[in-house]
């Protein structure tokens, strides 16, 4: 009987125990997507109370709060810090065998000390523990990072953000890299109500006047060459799903001119605009040597009465059964054919897409960048043991393991870095597995190696940061 | 090497054994939802043979004699009970690994004590001395279920049942509390060759004259009091998928009478009747504070020779690929946006949707109710080992385990309730293994709780019989 | 700690290993699918080295190459054949977790009697090695299938060929059975640039004017005749999905003019072509009594760049997410009410899909021939360890395993026969481990037999060679 959480948590066996502390556990973290904001970065922040870092932002605990029959104002409302956090308290023996179970205790330890289970009881000493070393400077943004070998993150920022926090970050030069993320959305997704007023600001923001799609691509440039001056090397995308219909530029020129005006658009035209949008999004990132990310298949906001309160990314998203193949293969094969297919990491939500995913990347490699079409890491739902295993084993069997970029927190929180330590584990794991069934050669070496270069040398040589 | 089917059947490890043993083996059932027929409850009936009570009614054993190049005759023929039988018998070890394989045995073993394993050459034994042990009255239906420790059954009825049984049933106060299920599936198929008949027998029924949408949803609002007030709180829907496209009453209205009147329809009206009277339904059914399930995803009736012969529901199902998440995630956000979504099941059968399913329901609890949203229990080709354990880790990973109301045997057959300890073994073992990886703590009493409330408290507290 | 492919290699237990050694390794391989060249088994040839017969054709590798970095000229390109084993050899430990690590090893050990691992250090001696071995007659095409005790091949042909190389090794009688595959795919897929070139083809072979859909059938029906008098007992079809909408001869017989005379026609016109073509064919196979594959579920060519330098099949394939039930429902069915439905093996290329064509199968068996209707092995992608478990396991909880016709190579490779030496394996460690789980009956003799069944007696009862 293993002890919960204790040293060979998730390594069941000698050769994944040697692996993980040999060869993963000290590697330092490329965390290449996240939601970390810069300015709490740029401010070294420090914390009033595990509340605040824990519950404010994170909508995975939302959910189970509600799942568990919590009143709203515990999770978004009115109450006290210190209520939430107690009503946190009491959710967390609920949540076992959910991987907020694990997160929850692996922060508690690794950050704060603690192997007191959290629960009613325990609830109050916790809270009351954590702000006491929240409050000092070890605890500070950027002392939480270090703790963790963080070496560089990749924010996500709207194209039209002043970047001025990097800006700080770069001037103060805190041993961290901190990476401007690309993320274009609201001027893919042409039937947004808030379509025009987000061309308005962006037209506002380059200093042009955005009639028709020349000026969207020439603005769209401009702030691609302005995040690239602040280091920028990524950008991102959360769609539904691909966009790649026929299109010409004439036809999506007077798409976009009409929904400027105001006038209502179709389906088909929709369509049009997004993959025209996106092809020349992928010309450009392809010209400044840029890695483009897909985040697709999710259902968002469809808990109409929580949006009205509280706006979007608040628990109330899903996993989404949209058609992935065709769109996907015709998008990365347009680019291709040119010559000008980036390095590209596709993510997908629905596991039942793994395979397709997985092989799809497989198409598109070619021959000059190991790996350079990558199908990413366990995403959103999926970020758990189960859907980490079914990543790694699924890439294995369709792809090379061994050129994976490996994890990311995906996080808007500080506190949510143990999960690179998670997914190591796991990693080595399995590999162990593999060598102690005799399924892989004991080539510790060979097998050390693939470790530490999924856990950080694929990423730092893939991005060129 | 353990033997086949012993005490420990399913459970892998001494934490599993614990919880099983002490925590879920001796717990009631509350079958919430099954297909027995009331009248056989209410007659207190007594079987001729085993014939009658396992091959009478199962088309999963009919598919599998097919499949073992079976005639047809012995199946749902002419052949004698016994000689039907005896071709069961033989097909029975070419069904190892196979659920009816486990089934098979685990209802020999509980109800008859009989250990032999069934085969061409037991065949006539077991016949013969299962046929002694069923004319006896401690094997007649009640007897069945209170064996098994049943405490409620919920059947499945047709909106237009005079429930007479389950009334019978009410005076007669066996012990066993049965509760009827509304199953209004043929009112909301519109585009069924039977539907206007089924309109008048409603109409019938409730004493109208069924002109108009507004006639249909009071004629249903009266059966539906009437279902209450035997005893009634869950509707169930058997459906490809949800619908849940716009509509005005006025359209709806027109599109019912035109259908009504034998004109043929549009597959986009059919879809938006099929939302409307689903709509009104789940308002109907909020208004009671009743339980909505929903079974989607099967595609039915696949073989019209069979059809032809035997009608639906012989064998010829599998699972279908249908789009889920749009219709589920409008249909669902309809209802909570007025506030009038009431407590909900939702059942797939493909188990592709297992994560969208699971995540879908999070979007939608509402802090009141723990669990309000659930997503039920592997259902059909699903209610199997490897079907239940993705269905608990899935459900783990994305929602809360410990709300969970766990299983039903979804049967017709009075001999099906050993399913519950199969399920229960899984539960105890799965739980019990993470607990001896470390995965869990090994807090004995909170998991023995966690363990009862998903076997029987959690269904008892949600229902609300 | 097991050493690498071991001789209990993927047996974890001694139920496994006894069922393996004692029922499996020893039963003769009728490979009964793949895209071996008949005229390479005609004229018994030899290979020059292990590049022609490794790399040549194997687009597995190449996808792994590209992956991994290496240029294109190493792959298909013009370097010489022992600069692309190296390069291979260079990316072999890369692979590591896919089951090109496993291929590879095995068949060095049961080919060439080589334990070395390949990789960049053993590269050259390995080439030297299996070079001298492979320019002996030992190492001829017959002689590598003699070794594996391969008794019987179907080959994937043309229904324009001549079949000349399957007409000379009748003559030749070299103790191996090899039956043509009948593969008219190129007749159903009407949209294919190049179907009216393909019809004159076959009018060519066939002494035929084809002017319409009658002439087309005829032509058709004289190559099955033809096809069948060489032994033929098998057709595949490799499909997006099927189709079977509705369809009147006289509208099929204006499109296929319409196509023939160069026209454009509409997507729902080549669909209805497809159904009709696919109906008419279906007849065919049944009253020869022959077996029909369907192949479902690949995106193919999806890399212009090097479909245009290389043509198709070239490692630019991948997982497609097509909808399949309503069709392949509807065409089995069309077929079997009028009792026309010949054997039938479906295959699917998206796991997502696997218990759809598990159920599907179930609902049309006929009760004459066990396991009429099969789903069949794990394909292309996943034919691999996970691949094969998820299929063996997901056939046996929806169907019959005991039924099941078992591995085929779908190979163009003389070396890839120890793939069923690991299907084998895997397959007795299943049911060996139910059986040390108590979740099986120990009865060896009967799981024995089973095992030969699936190894080898259900496909020579089925196929009826």
């Amino acid at each position: 009987m293993k002890t919960f959480l204790s040293e060979d948590f998730l390594l069941s066996n000698k050769t994944a125990q040697k692996l993980y502390f040999d060869h993963a556990a000290d590697m330092p973290i490329i965390d290449y997507h996240n939601h970390l904001p810069p300015q709490e970065i740029a401010a070294d922040k420090v914390f009033e109370n595990i509340t605040e870092v824990w519950l404010k932002g994170d909508h995975y605990k939302w959910r189970a709060m509600r799942a568990n029959g919590v009143d709203e104002r515990y999770i978004t409302g009115d109450a006290t810090d210190k209520s939430k956090f107690l009503k946190w308290a009491e959710t967390v023996p609920y949540t076992m065998r959910n991987p907020l179970y694990h997160w929850t205790h692996l922060e508690l330890q690794r950050y704060f000390g603690i192997d007191t289970l959290l629960n009613a009881k325990t609830g109050e000493e916790i809270y009351e523990a954590t702000t006491v070393q929240l409050q000092t400077s070890a605890f500070s943004t950027r002392n939480l990072l270090k703790k963790m070998k963080v070496e560089a993150v990749c924010t996500t920022d709207d194209p039209t953000d002043s970047l001025e926090f990097h800006q700080q970050l770069k001037q103060q030069n805190p041993g961290l890299k901190t990476v401007p993320g690309f993320r274009p959305d609201k001027f893919i997704m042409i039937e947004n109500p808030v379509f025009p007023e987000m061309i308005e600001t962006l037209g506002k923001v380059t200093g042009k006047n955005i009639q028709d799609l020349k000026d969207l691509l020439e603005a769209l440039h401009d702030r691609i060459d302005f995040f690239h001056s602040m280091g920028g090397r990524l950008a991102d995308h959360g769609l539904t799903q691909l966009y790649a219909s026929d299109f010409t530029e004439d036809e999506v020129n007077k798409i976009f001119r009409k929904r400027l005006a105001g006038h209502p658009i179709f389906a088909g035209e929709a369509i049009q605009y997004q993959s025209a949008i996106l092809y020349f999004l992928g010309l450009m990132y392809h010209a400044k040597g840029w890695t483009m990310q897909f985040h697709l298949g999710a259902i968002r906001n469809n808990n109409d009465r929580l949006m009205n309160i509280l706006g979007s990314d608040v628990g109330c998203d899903s996993v989404g059964d949209y058609e992935q193949a065709t769109a996907l293969s015709r998008y990365l094969n347009r680019l291709d054919a040119e010559e000008k297919l980036t390095k590209t990491i596709l993510y997908n939500l629905n596991p039942r897409d793994n395979e397709l995913f997985a092989t799809m990347a497989g198409n598109f490699n070619d021959g000059i960048i190991p790996g350079k079409i990558q199908w990413g890491s366990a995403w959103w739902f999926l970020d758990q043991k189960d859907g980490m295993e079914a990543q790694l084993n699924v890439l294995s069997n369709m792809g090379l393991l061994s050129r994976f970029l490996g994890m990311l927190t995906d996080s808007r929180s500080f506190l949510s870095f143990p999960r690179h330590e998670y997914f190591r584990r796991i990693l080595c794991n399995l590999i162990g597995k593999d060598v102690e069934n005799g399924e892989l050669p004991n080539d510790l070496p060979w097998l050390g190696q693939m470790v530490e270069d999924i856990c950080y040398h694929n990423a730092k040589r893939y991005l060129e940061f």
